[in-house]
């Protein structure tokens, strides 16, 4: 299998998923950039080489995958096919059919969970999620996001206590 | 790459992923088994080997997938992953935060779109999803399903005029 390297990988994702504009963040922050993480999450060759990097990333002793809705779906996804660990994914509210649970999937106690992000821009939403999984009883063992934003992430990770990792900074993508 | 047989992955799926109680349909049916997809899509070599064998099933002539939140999503990754086929991710609302669209991820005038779903009972969901998406102007060649579960599918895609295909039909799971 071709994967792109690095630096290359930064200028595929640059070309297909940065948008310039005014865009309000899910965080309620305003930005004159966004983005797009669909974007490259759709095209197989970012999408396969972006899991290929994030591997190196995966801490030891992890043995699940957790993807949040809506865009951590498709790399917690890629990220189980590269590493053949399973996935777990997280739901933002539960579903009224069906099993109706928040985290679907299976799931053992004692796992070592990592949650897998795409955009990381303050921490917040992550944050909450991943304290309303471990109040759950899930082990969750940190985040790794693709892309960290840095607009106090770093910060309010650190304060939650919930290690963090991210395979492009900001700088990367040459904000 | 190994992928299981028809056989041996029906047998695994069931393993994994078939549940029996009283379970309400997303179509408001009751039933006595629920296949809970998220519990074989979280499974890389089973989630692999449902792309591969799907794959076969993809008409000449698409050039993009397209996945329905939730259980859509981990569909169409991989079997965009393993077909080199870009895809789209379609939510059931729009979102109201940064670029607010129900069609998230690169899409072109012209391209033929094959949905991709996870388990069709009555059909009724993925075809008001399809002709949304056809109202949008999405040139939706069909629905590509991993489980049929026949409830009236057949009959429903057909009225609608949507061609529909699936992977394994309810006898192959023993219903």
């Amino acid at each position: 299998m071709q994967y792109y390297s690095r630096a290359e990988l930064i200028e595929k994702m640059k070309e297909i998923a940065l948008l310039h504009g005014d865009f309000t963040l899910r965080s309620g922050k305003k930005s004159s950039w966004y983005f797009d993480k669909y974007r490259f999450e759709g095209i197989p060759g970012i999408l396969r080489s972006v899991a290929h990097h994030m591997s190196r990333l995966v801490p030891e002793g992890v043995n699940r995958l957790a993807g949040i809705e809506l865009g951590g779906i498709p790399l917690a996804t890629a990220l189980a096919l590269e590493t053949d660990l399973p996935a777990i994914f997280i739901r933002k509210g539960a579903k009224d059919y069906g099993t109706e649970k928040q985290i679907e999937g299976v799931h053992n106690p004692g796992d070592q969970i990592l949650v897998v992000e795409d955009v990381v821009t303050t921490g917040g939403q992550a944050i909450i999620l991943i304290n309303q999984l471990r109040e759950q009883g899930l082990n969750i063992v940190g985040c790794l996001a693709v892309l960290n934003r840095e607009e106090g992430s770093i910060e309010a990770f650190g304060e939650a206590n919930i290690p963090f990792w991210w395979l492009f900074s900001r700088e990367d993508f040459g904000f």
